[in-house]
């Protein structure tokens, strides 16, 4: 069987020839260019794009709006550069911290507060508790290096972190402190990866526009008496993480 | 520490009683609304909606694309219907057709093309092949039932896959097929997971718009001899899939 057979049933909308989009033209040729600039190279202006590929500005406003979507382009004062690679993250029990860590960054938190309120039904059935139980609640801000790359919301039982507020610096690894300071050592894991968009609040707290696509990662954690003890939330810049996850064959995995 | 303490320096940028963006707020009550509807309710017209929520007919579209993005409506014929849940792929050596079929789907795949080349400097690396070695490209739609979903192109050794296009029926599963024809037993693999936008071509033949997110995945394999066997980048969309992982301790993965 060759192409041309195969294809049939899959042409249905696809144009034998298919004409590509102008801006999408221009974007492939702006990558050309992103290649050869290198990281941090400065582009020309939309104006002198738009004079060198014989488009409009709109067109190339379009084709580098998408690349900054993307993470290949950022925004730097009035100007655009070459954007460098995107974070890897492992998917790990590791915390964000380590996983920054071992990229050559420095991980930074900044607390936006702790909330003491009580489990809605959904988060006491991650957490083992009964609806209405006392939940403790902290939303962080994430950054690598200086930057604002995401936004962490931790859920947790109330009762087992009874005075968090004043033990826990908040700048720091939360992995670690329930190591050292509770002996809690997670021993597994179920984590959950989407793609969604920010919130106009979200958007605001990490510094971006609100269409930009964000990974979404939900996290439950058990200790090693396989009772759970944290229900995550991280939300993570789209044009500057990847994640990264070693995989194992199927029989050897719990399920 | 209390929250409004705590919030200072992020508060840049941050109105402390932020003003909610209209279409938001039309968008939260759209969220309501869906709770209430139930998938596969049909949701008034954009011009009912803005008569019902005193707004303009581009604010409500503005809510209603927003969350045809993010997977919580789809458009069916002249109409908008809530959507169901996104779909949970676990990520694992498992296959597509495995992943599908855990979850009481049909899953499907439609050829595109197969094409003999040479392979990449990157490519080559990946599979432990000369640059320029013989290479193979398999490129395939992914079906979830009669929806079409992804976009799937596998990378082989040339070499070692000789005459594929003649012994694989395109429709079934790969993996399944290096079982059972060539004793191949996936043993390792690594996977990466970003957020990227489908090229014109891609949306053409998966049946999206070039705006929605999508999910990409690269993936190499090894067999049981450590020897890498394929190359693997599949996309999906991102309205109608997820991923989810388990998660080992630091300690016990191999890195």
């Amino acid at each position: 069987m060759n192409a041309s057979e195969a294809i049939g049933p899959v042409a249905d909308g696809v144009p034998s020839h298919g004409r590509v989009p102008k801006y999408y033209a221009v974007k492939m040729r702006l990558l050309e260019l992103i290649e050869t600039l290198g990281v941090g190279g400065l582009l020309p202006t939309e104006r002198e794009l738009a004079a060198s590929h014989g488009v409009s500005r709109e067109t190339v406003r379009q084709a580098l709006r998408e690349l900054v979507l993307e993470g290949r382009l950022r925004r730097q004062g009035r100007g655009t550069v070459v954007a460098g690679p995107k974070l890897e993250q492992p998917l790990s029990l590791g915390s964000y911290t380590e996983g920054m860590r071992r990229q050559g960054l420095r991980p930074g938190r900044r607390l936006i507060g702790f909330e003491r309120t009580t489990a809605s039904p959904e988060l006491a059935s991650d957490l083992a508790l009964e609806p209405g139980a006392p939940l403790l609640r902290m939303e962080r801000v994430l950054y690598a290096d200086e930057e604002r790359v995401g936004l962490e919301t931790t859920f947790l039982p109330g009762e087992r972190f009874p005075r968090l507020e004043e033990e826990f610096e908040p700048d720091s690894s939360f992995y670690g402190f329930m190591r050292e300071r509770h002996g809690i050592h997670l021993t597994r894991g179920t984590e959950r990866i989407e793609t969604v968009l920010a919130t106009p609040r979200e958007a605001l707290l990490v510094g971006i526009s609100p269409a930009l696509p964000m990974l979404l990662l939900n996290r439950v954690t058990s200790d090693q008496h396989g009772v759970p003890v944290e229900r995550c939330r991280q939300l993570f810049r789209g044009d500057r993480f990847s994640f990264s996850v070693d995989l194992n064959p199927e029989e050897q995995q719990p399920r």
